[in-house]
Order: structure tokens, then C-alpha cells, then sequence
């Protein structure tokens, strides 16, 4: 293999995880609430539904090349249900929360049609058959296939024997194969249900003692969701792995036997998935494995997401092992196996004895064995995972490293309840304070990463098509919108936009449409406009280039200017472009209007950088406490920036009089630059309930009127109390950012990405 | 008024410009056809209409800021009409071409509407009242105001004792006063109507003697048009220009008094325009006066257009003096004005005496007096025409240089009707040279220039809205398109453009609709393409960045290369973008396929510069030839590029054993390069009858697969005659050009602006 494959393509694979969760109060009471409508119709929702339980939210990620995006995706959907569920909270363990009796737990509601009806039948037989308690276990489903090109190579180096499928499902059957035989060691690096409450299950408390209030466990115990206490089926069951045929054949048998009612009900640690899964067994035999699930991982408290990265890295090295691991024919493998499971599942924190293929061997010993081969695989192949293995080799030689000990002295210090839920609370304040970013694409603009965000929430396949170009496809259905920097929509006509981005075109077309503009000439010459220069000096205006934005080139004369002054502005402003407007000064305020559709849904008006008084800070405490938002960053992270203490601001202050030293009186604002850009810290403060409805509706003509269905009009008013008061239009923008109305500084967070979901007709 | 105006403010203003021209067919009989379908509704189109007779095209320039322009447009207007006649011309001078007896002169034809009917009403009444004859002649009609800066300016330094209304009615009645008096100096100059056709109105014709065959004139005369053999009201009428009121009255009291049916009907030398030319007096009492129209100008046979452009700057200058001039209080002055019109129209090439305020002056010292107050008033203003007083001044000191004098020298060697036809055919095969571009227009893109040319045919609005963007509006009834570089409209979404925009965008849309694209994979760094060389050595590839265009940075190997050539072609591509592409080679020929709604109007294969042999001529000399092509020109001004004979040409030859001397055999193809851009001197290839529908299909689809409307399909095609050919489609374009299909090097010239007109729903 060694000179076969590249590195990227070893550690490349199609990864995707599924993550249950109860809801619970902020007592630890499972949640009775319904299932956030936000979510939409439950059996669409490629991302967020539900599992057994109408309170038992189910996360899964879409399959990502590599294991980074799917965590980081997976803390991503933690973020967004965290904030939908109101004062509730996601339990952070596998193992359930205070649950009520069997019949005060809600089981899923679906809708009346045929599907539903089948889905909620499917979820009463199985509450009748192993009760509610212990279909509230949550857990990880990792479900991988390993990149196509490592099969298609490893096929073009073997001796084609067999047809290309046959080949690709013995490489998975090995794999499954050995995933049994070696799941032990998942468990022990992963379990993490090593104590339940008392509400659980009477049988499985029964056994245990109390080792904190309310708390129950053996001394050792690891993983009690892996063992007899866990989510099984009713006898022990040991499909044929052999071949596809055989393994369809002997799940048919058990139907058959009565022993499950469908391959759904086999709870095997690890199921073969195909390409139907509507019509799994079909699918298999004639698609072949497409790729496979494991069913053995704990959710681990101490990850938001439920899994940590590294165990993650580590499961793609395990993958390599197993796929390599050369099988011995052992007849009992699969009984041995499961007996290891449940030694290390409900004694594994102890050194206690397993056996391979007959041979008693310590759970240590074996533990090394497999990490040196690992190693070797990871030196052979180059792959320089090196830290991560060392890091697990560290758990397997010192219990106190599982999750499981760690967990259970939070819950032997704080009780389980609370320790769980302490740590239910710092994950929800973490979502909170991400509310503005998506995990793993806070790279895109924050605009897209909102977008996005409130996208996955209502179920609508969110792909990032081109992240360069915060390029994205939203589909559900037979529909599919195509959308740039989440503003550039197929609603828009390109007419429409090009016209936006030419000042010249907007002005001609608003004065058109009898909207107040500033009055103004262009100039493609300085000569030109100099021949003109008379009819300028001592008047109110702006000169400007063309074409430039940001204010670069930029003159400004309120009270007008002499002839040198405007000549000056003249040749500063050609510098940037060939043409060169001037404008009539409007006096007043920049209020940035959002029309989406025909509606205002957003207004702001942004302030320079400042410091507010309170008698007691000088400004260089205002200013640290207001840099400690979550929502203000350095780069464009964030809705906000940092407020910097340069030279720019302490000359302005000094101008007045001032240094950061300064005590400002209680509610004195004390401005620290001149302009108003968010990008030098200034605030942004929400004016949509406060401007009245005659500018509102002049923003939405000024967008109707040049055909646009998102549109950030910029709009100077001398003073909005007064309807009369005059304004005019200084600039149309076809891709306004929307974080500045979802998350400002003062105001109420609007819900723009929605309203553009439904401009969208999602 | 000195100090009071810029240069730029004085000789700007509005200048309109109508030309009426009649058809006539290959023999310079009055055509007997209809006017043009393509024109569309006659009484909707702005720009190309029809004034009495079916036959008498009447060309209308909107109003432009300066003259230039409006000359330019007219060229412009000139050139759309002659392409539309088949072989029919347009007769190059004022009194009219062979003309049959009235019963056959076909009057104009219009809708069975109302507005249809009181049109030919009109008419109908106008040809029993004059005869078909007369109404036969053409005219310019030259139509102007002020730049409206002057007048405030000068309200402003005025007593502003009327209100402004007023004071700029007054302004432009002194003009009207004034042109009537000195209109005998625009007659002698721009006079081009010396000598009549005999078949013209035999009351006329017998006056004069035969100075050539067929052609009729006196000594001396400069204007009949002007004369009483022109056209003009059955008596002398004489309007009150005291105030727009007396003259309101006056006409109305002609119209009482049966002298004329409407104030349409008053042939005055100088008409007053209000704003609502269908209530014209109320308007000028409400409105006030809007703008003058000239109308003693007669057709200049040497200029396309019928007027020339050093002639247009005069008239800005003489409409200063007319504005500047004082006036006398001589009672007679108007009938004095007339008895010096009609001395200098019937015998101006003498030297004649006319009067002024009774007193009698010659001609040839009244011209130089009024030149040398137009001289005065150029210095004075700083203006710098003074080349052009020159000039004009010469025409005064020598009648030999008036065009009646030369167009008269003209006749007399060539006969009336051949010597006006042979300048016709001139201007009509300039026409043709001319028809990929719009006059007045050149420095656009030549797309933007076909499409508006079409637009202005069928009497669209077109205007120009932004020169540097190619941005124009279309404008009819109610209806108003934005376009942008002609292809750029409101049919496309602007999530479509983008997707379009972004190569890697578009596979993924292709892919997903089963359309074959060439297979690839994407880099984000060097590292990681390198980290994956593996796969791509000895396979045939391309490497190329994934935003740039026009072939940098873009590495091909058809057979496949080895590992270093693959490591610095993708060192090359990571110089010109962040992402790189590999993608599987496809071989065959590229084309492009022009799809326009859903249908393919223009296939398009390119191929490199090269001479085609004749066993005589040197690669040298064929290239000549090639190049003179009108089509061929420098610097995208033309639909294809001169073919240079630099030296990468040579370099070309000289690897193939040939050099620029070398005579290919005949129909040998010797190329010149191996890039086939058309910058390059290649050659465009219509292919649009010749690719099966199979390829067409798939070029819609694609189209349809993105959203596109316009969209320019690049499509590599093993062999075409082969329908289950390999093909790829390589890229998509949203902004096809459209000139390579309007005017390819060989094939038929595409309508492709008609068919964007039609998308637009035009």
C-alpha cells in the first residue's frame, strides 16, 4: 500500500454522524414541549429531527470528505437547536435525564399522511416491546465509507478475481468483521455511561449503588448504554458476515423467527448500509455496502458536538486498522466479541482480562498491541497522526484518562443532574455567543454563514457550492436556489443589479421615477470640470469619484468651498476614477434601509466608535468592557469590531481636549473618531420600529423602481421625526450585508435570513 | 456676459436635427414601394418615419447636448435606413429625384386608426391644396434651445422685471426676429437647391433653362426650395413675434381667416416649439416657448446626413449672434426679410444688393459685416472657433465655394439624376461598410453598437444611459429594458450570471443535470495538488487557475505529461489564483453556440490567422488583400482583427520551412499562429447550419441547466458529422459577445440583436 495512496486520500473518506439528544428542562426533567415548529416538518428535516421520543432531538450531519467538517458541522447544529428550544436545554449524555413513567414519555408526533402513520405504528410496537426508558438512550452513529479511489486502486493492484462489487463488499465485511472483534477498545476510549440516574430503568438501578445523589454505578463500570442495562434486542443475535447474501440471508432468518420485526430492530454495534435505505436488504444485494455505521460510541459530555475531533482522527486511523488487520478463522468470534464488550462496557475502568480467539489477554496488553500496529500503519504510510495516537495510547494505560472516570467524579462532586446539566448550560451560553457564525465556515462572509445557519434550521439542504465565493445551494424538494454572499439571488435580474452597482444609472433611473436624489453633473475630464469650476465654488457639495466606494477620493464641502479647494477635490477625485461626479450636499443622517421584497424588514443608522460614562471608568475601561461582546471581533469575523485605542482616537480626543484617561459624566458620550464605519469599531444601532412609514415606503419605491427584490437603500434624512423633513437617495446597494440588521449593537436582532428563505419561496 | 459663462456652457445646448430624404430606385425614380416593414409602426418609431408621401423618409435625431452628437446620429440613422431599402437609395438632396404625375406619387400610409386617419386626412388635403409635386421636397429641419444654465444666468443678471417665463420667451423671440432677418445669410451658405429635375412642377421648370440633360436652372440661383418654386403658404404670411401671445393671435386670426387650416399648415422659415406639440399654441401660451426650429435649410448632397458638421458648429455661433444682436425698430423689417431670402435664393451666387432696414447693402458686405461681429463674439467668449468663421467667411468673399455652386458644376458633367445617384450609392456602400457599428458610437463595444443600431431600426427608444459600461436603456410605450454590454438584461438572474461566472460552479450544475463536462479536481494550494500528483501524471490533462481568463496560467497536455512538466504547470497556475483546477483533456475542435432563450441562434468556430493560396500571390500579399477588408480593422473596433506579420508570424513560418514570400498553391491553408483568437487576426467561422440538432439540444440544455437566457455555450466536439461524437461542454458565458454571429469572416451574418430584442419581449 505504501507507495499506492497519497496521504490526503488515506485520511479522505465520506464521513457523516448522527447525534442524539434529550430535551430537558432546567431541572433535568425530560422536556413534554412538541418539537420546535422552527424545524419544519420532521421527516424533511435532513438535519435536525427526532428519534424515539418527541423530546428526543436527532442532529446528523451531511457526509463531509474528512472528519474536521463533519465535527465542526455537528457543533454547528448544537448551535442552532440550542437556541430554538426556548429555556430547554440538549442533555449531554447518553444515558436519559430525570424521565417520568413509561407512559408520560411523548413519543414522536408525525403528521397524519401514510408515512407518519407508519413511523409513529413503528415507534408504539417498539415502546411496547422494550419499554420508553431505554429508548431514550441516546448515542453517536458514525457512519463512513473510505474514499472511492483507495477501493479503486487497492482493486486495480489485486488479482480481479472478482467483479469490482464483490471486491468493495469484502473490504467492507472485513472491516465489519473486524470492527467486532476490536469494538471493545472503542468502548473503553469512548464510553462514557458508566453512572445513571435514578429514574432509569428499575432493573438496570436495581444492581447499582448510589455513588452520588440520585446517582447509580459499579465500581468500574465504562459504558452501561454498551451493556445488558443498554438498548438491545431481547436476545443476543449474530448476523452472518460472510458475504452479503449470507448476511441478508440470516437477518431474513430472524424476521422470519419473529426474533425482530425488521432489519431496523437489529441493534448490531455495526449495520451494513446500501445505497435504498428505504429498501436496505434489496439494496445491498444489488448496490452492494455502500457504507457502513457504528453504533457502539457514547455521547461524550465533555464535547458539545458529542464526540471530540481527535477521537474522530483516531476512529480514521482505527479504519485503517481494521481494513489491513489480517483475521484469524476462530470460529466463536462473534460470542467472544460481544463478551468483551460487556466486560470492558461494565468493568473496563478495571484491569480486567479479555480474550482473543480463545486466549485470555489483558484489556492492557491488548489495548498496546493494537496501538503499535496502529502506529505502524500511521509510520508506513506516512499519514503523521503521530500526537493523537500517543494520546490515546495514554487512556489505554491509565483509566483515569476514559471519559467515563472523568465523568463520574463531576457527577460524584455535583450529583448527576447537575453536573450535567452545569455542563448543558455552558454549551447553550457557547451557542449563544456563537449566534451570529456557523462552525466550520466562519471563513464565508458572516452575511452567508446567517444565511446558512437559518437554512439547515428549517431543513433546506444547504450545500457550500464555492467557499471562495460564499457560493451556496439551498434545496428541499424539486427545488433548488443558487446563492451568492447570501444576498445575490436568482430573485434579482441582472439588469437590476448592474444598474445598482453604476451610480450614474441609479441616479438617472430614481430621478425617472420622481425620487429624490442628489442633484449633480459628471465629469470625464479634469479639464472638463474645470471648465466649469464657477458654477461649484461656494455651493454645498460632494465630489466624487465614479466608481470607487468606501469613501476613497471622497470630498465633502456642507458649507462650500473656495476655488482651490474645489479644484483640489477635482484632482484628488480623478485620481480614482476617469469620471468624476459632484453632488449637491443633503445635510442629515445615513439610514441603510433592507427591502427585501416590498418590505422594509430592516433599518440602521451606524455611529462612530464611542465610549459611554457612567462617573466611575475612564475611557480605557468603557472601551475594554464594550470590547468584551461576544459580538465584536478583529477581521469581519463578527457583527462588530473591536474599538482600537490608536493614535487616530487619541488624536481626536486630544483635539477636544481629552486622553483615554478621561472619566466621562454618567451617559456623556465621548466619540473616539469621525466616521462611522462598523470596520473602526463604530455601533450599529437598529431604527426599523422607530423611522416612520413615508421613508419606509420611499425605500421600497426606490427599490421597486429599479426592479429590485433586495436592496440596501441608503437614505439621507435631515430628521425622520419630521415626515416632511428632506432627504434623498444617496446610493442603491445590491448585495447589502444583513448581520448588521441580524446582530447590531442597539436594537432588536432582526430575522433577515428568513425573510430572505421566504423571498426565496422556501 | 463676459466673465458670466464657460466655454463649455455657450456651445452646449439641446440640438435636434430632422432630415426628410425620399427613396428612389436604381434609376432615380421615385420608389412606389412601401416604406420598410422593419421600421415598424411609423407614426410609433421616434427616429425613422415617413413625412407627406409613402415614399419620403423622414430620418429624427433626438435632441443632444451638443452637435456633434446629433450629427452623428443622423450619419447614424443615414446608415440603418440605406440597409433596410434593398436596392433603393435615398435621394441626396432636397428637390426631389424623377417624379411621376401627382395621381402616382404615393401618399404616406397609415393605421385604419384614428390617429391613422387624420394623418392621411392631412395629407390627402395638402396634395389637393399645393399638388403632390411640391410636397415632394426634403428638407433639414434644425431644432434648438439654449443650454437652460445660459438663460438663468442670465434672469439672474437681469432687472428681473417679467418673471422668468417671460424673460426667456423674449430671449427666444429676439432670436426668431433675428433669424428671419438674417436668415439670407444661412440660405446663401447652406443653399444647395440650384438646379430642378424636369420632371418637377412644370410651373417651375419652365421658368428655367436646361444646363445639362434633364436638369433645369438660372444663372445665379441658390436656393429654389427657398424661391416661390419651394414650399410655402399660397400668400406671404407675416406672424406677430412681439410676444408669444401677439403671435398666438396671429396665427390664430390666419387660421379664422381661412388662410391656413392649423397652425401646422403656417410655412414659416422659423417655427416656436412648446413642450406639447398636440396642443401646440395652448402649450406655448401655458408652457412658454421650448425650443426654435429652423427650417431654410436645404439637404447638402456631399454630406450623408444632408448637413455638415463645421456647418452645425456655425449655426451655434450664429444663434449667438442672433441672441446678442440688437435689434432696430424698422416697421418692414419681416417683408424686407423675405425680398432678401427670395433675391438670395433665386440669384445669390451674384453679387447681389440686398436691403436692411430699407437701406440698400450688398450681399457680399452685409456677410462680412455680420462675420465680423460673429468674430468678435468668439473672441470675446473665449469660444475658439475661429477656424471656422474662417472657413465660412471664405464661402462669403467667394461664391464659388457655396455647394449649390459645386453641386450645380456637378450636374452640369453628369446630368441631374447621376450625379445625385452616384453620390447616393456612395453613401450607401459607406452604409454597408459601416453596418457592424453606430456612428457616433464606436468607443462602445460592438455588440452594445449592433444591438442598438437594431433597437433604433424598429423604433425603440435607445439611449444611452452610461458610455463607459456600454449601459443602455430600451424604451417603448410603457416598457423600459436596461441593458448592459448588449447581452446583460433583465432576463437573467442574477444567481444564474454567477453560477456562470464561476467555472467551478457550473460543473457542479452541469454535473448534476447529466451533462458531460471534463472531469476534474480542485487545489486550494500547491501543496495539495502536489500532494496528489500521483493521479494526474501521463493522463491526458488541463491545468488552469479557476477565475482567469483569456488562457493564462492554463497548461494542456493532450498526451499526457510527466511529473515535473505536471509540477510547474501547476506551479504556474497557483501564480494566477488561489484555486486550481485539473481536468481530463477533451480533444476535437471548440465551438460556441449563441443560445438565446431556448433556442441556439449562432454557432461559432474559430480558427487562426492564415492565408488561403492562389498559386500567384505571397503569403504577403493575400494577407493584404485579407486585411483591407472592412471588416478587419485595429483594437476591437471591428468584428475581426488585421492580420499583423510580426514577428511570432514569422517564427511561425519559419518552424514550418516558409517565410512571407512563400506563394501557397491554390486553396493551400497556410496558417499564421497557433492561437485562433480573433485578436489575433483569426478568422470567424459560422458553423449554424451545419451542426446537427443533437449538439444544439445539448447546447439548450445546458443553458436551461444554469437558467441562462443568454448564454454563450463553448462546447469542444470530436466530430460533429458524428453524432455519438465524445463532447464537453468547457465553460458557459452570460456575456457572449454577439458580433462574431452578426458578422463572421465567413457565413451569414446572424440577427442575433433581433433576436435579444425579442427575448426582451420588443
Amino acid at each position: 500500500m505504501k507507495n499506492l495512496f497519497t496521504k490526503y486520500e488515506l485520511l479522505k473518506g465520506n464521513f457523516g454522524i448522527e447525534r442524539e439528544g434529550l430535551r430537558v428542562d432546567t431541572n433535568g426533567n425530560l422536556s413534554l414541549t412538541p418539537h420546535p415548529k422552527q424545524f419544519g416538518y420532521k421527516m424533511r428535516n435532513p438535519y435536525i429531527t427526532t428519534d424515539f421520543s418527541e423530546s428526543q432531538l436527532e442532529l446528523i450531519t451531511p457526509a463531509f470528505s474528512n472528519t474536521k467538517e463533519t465535527y465542526k458541522f455537528l457543533n454547528a447544529l448544537y448551535d442552532i437547536v440550542a437556541m430554538e428550544i426556548n429555556d430547554e436545554y440538549i442533555w449531554p449524555q447518553s444515558m436519559p435525564a430525570i424521565i417520568p413513567e413509561d407512559k408520560e414519555i411523548p413519543i414522536a408526533e408525525f403528521c397524519g399522511c401514510e408515512e407518519g402513520k407508519i413511523a409513529r405504528e413503528y415507534r408504539e410496537e417498539l415502546f411496547l416491546k422494550y419499554g420508553g426508558k431505554k429508548q431514550l438512550i441516546s448515542g453517536i452513529h458514525y457512519n463512513f465509507s473510505f474514499n472511492e479511489n483507495i477501493i479503486e486502486k487497492l482493486y486495480e493492484n489485486s488479482d480481479k478475481s472478482s467483479d469490482y462489487k464483490v471486491f468493495k463488499n469484502d473490504i467492507y465485511l472485513k472491516v465489519t468483521r473486524n470492527y467486532l472483534r476490536y469494538r471493545w477498545l472503542l468502548i473503553y476510549l469512548l464510553g462514557c455511561t458508566g453512572v445513571v440516574h435514578e429514574s432509569y430503568q428499575e432493573e438496570c438501578v436495581k444492581q447499582l449503588k448510589e455513588i452520588s445523589k440520585d446517582s447509580f454505578s459499579n465500581e468500574g463500570a465504562l459504558s452501561y448504554r454498551n451493556s445488558e442495562c443498554g438498548y438491545k434486542n431481547k436476545i443476543d443475535l449474530f448476523p452472518n458476515y460472510n458475504s452479503v447474501k449470507d448476511y441478508v440471508d440470516s437477518v431474513n432468518k430472524f424476521i422470519d423467527e419473529d426474533l425482530i420485526d425488521t432489519h431496523k430492530e437489529l441493534y448490531a454495534p455495526i449495520r451494513l448500509k446500501a445505497k435504498d435505505p428505504k429498501s436496505l436488504l434489496n439494496s445491498l444485494m444489488n448496490d452492494g455496502i455502500n457504507y457502513l455505521e457504528y453504533r457502539s460510541i457514547d455521547i461524550n459530555p465533555f464535547e458539545k458536538s458529542g464526540i471530540g475531533l481527535e477521537d474522530l482522527h483516531f476512529i480514521n486511523l482505527f479504519n485503517l486498522f481494521l481494513l489491513i488487520e489480517d483475521e484469524s478463522d476462530y470460529e466463536n468470534w462473534q460470542q467472544e466479541a460481544l463478551q468483551n464488550q460487556n466486560i470492558i462496557a461494565t468493568k473496563g475502568q478495571n484491569d480486567v482480562e479479555l480474550t482473543n480467539d480463545g486466549k485470555t489477554i489483558s484489556k492492557k496488553d491488548w489495548g498496546v498491541e493494537i496501538i503499535n500496529k496502529i502506529r505502524l500503519i500511521n509510520d508506513e504510510l506516512q499519514l503523521e497522526q503521530g500526537e493523537i495516537i500517543e494520546n490515546i495510547a495514554n487512556k489505554i494505560n491509565n483509566y483515569k484518562e476514559t471519559y467515563t472516570y472523568k465523568i463520574i467524579e463531576k457527577v460524584k462532586e455535583e450529583g448527576y443532574i447537575n453536573a450535567h446539566l452545569n455542563i448543558a448550560k455552558k454549551y447553550k451560553l457557547d451557542s449563544y455567543n456563537n449566534r451570529f457564525k456557523l462552525e466550520g465556515y466562519e471563513d464565508l462572509e458572516l452575511s452567508t454563514q446567517i444565511l446558512m445557519k437559518e437554512a439547515i434550521k428549517r431543513g433546506i439542504k444547504t450545500e457550500l457550492i464555492d467557499r471562495s465565493d460564499n457560493f451556496i445551494s439551498l434545496e428541499q424538494g424539486d427545488k433548488v436556489e443558487y446563492v451568492k454572499q447570501a444576498t445575490k439571488t436568482s430573485k434579482d435580474n441582472y439588469a437590476t443589479v448592474l444598474a445598482m452597482e453604476n451610480k450614474v444609472v441609479t441616479k438617472k433611473i430614481l430621478q425617472k421615477n420622481n425620487i429624490k436624489v442628489p442633484d449633480g453633473s459628471e465629469f470625464d475630464s479634469l479639464k472638463e470640470a474645470l471648465g466649469e469650476i464657477k458654477n461649484f465654488i461656494n455651493n454645498p457639495i460632494v465630489i466624487k469619484p465614479k466608481s470607487t466606494n468606501f469613501g476613497t477620493g471622497i470630498s465633502i464641502f456642507p458649507q462650500g468651498a473656495n476655488e482651490e479647494d474645489v479644484t483640489t477635490a477635482f484632482e484628488i477625485a480623478f485620481k480614482y476614477d476617469s469620471t468624476v461626479l459632484v453632488e449637491e450636499f443633503i445635510s442629515g443622517k445615513e439610514y441603510r434601509f433592507l427591502v427585501i421584497g416590498d418590505k422594509v424588514v430592516g433599518i440602521l443608522h451606524r455611529v462612530p466608535a464611542n465610549a459611554i460614562g457612567d462617573d466611575v471608568k475612564s475611557i480605557r475601561e468603557l472601551i475594554e468592557i464594550k470590547n468584551q461582546s461576544p459580538l465584536r471581533g478583529k477581521g469581519y469575523k463578527t457583527p462588530l469590531e473591536k474599538i482600537d485605542l490608536d493614535e487616530n482616537a487619541a488624536l481626536f480626543l486630544k483635539h477636544r481636549g481629552l486622553d483615554f484617561d478621561y472619566i466621562p459624566k454618567k451617559d456623556e458620550v465621548v466619540y473616539l473618531r469621525e466616521n462611522s464605519n462598523i470596520s473602526t469599531g463604530g455601533d450599529s444601532i437598529d431604527y426599523t420600529d422607530d423611522i416612520p412609514k413615508k421613508f419606509k415606503d420611499i425605500a421600497v419605491r426606490s427599490s421597486q423602481a429599479i426592479g429590485a427584490k433586495i436592496c440596501g437603500v441608503d437614505m439621507m434624512i435631515n430628521n425622520y421625526n419630521d415626515e416632511s423633513s428632506e432627504y434623498a437617495i444617496i446610493e442603491l446597494n445590491f448585495n447589502p450585508a444583513i448581520h448588521i440588521h441580524s446582530y447590531p449593537y442597539v436594537g432588536i436582532e432582526r430575522q433577515i435570513a428568513k425573510e430572505i428563505l421566504q423571498l426565496l419561496e422556501f
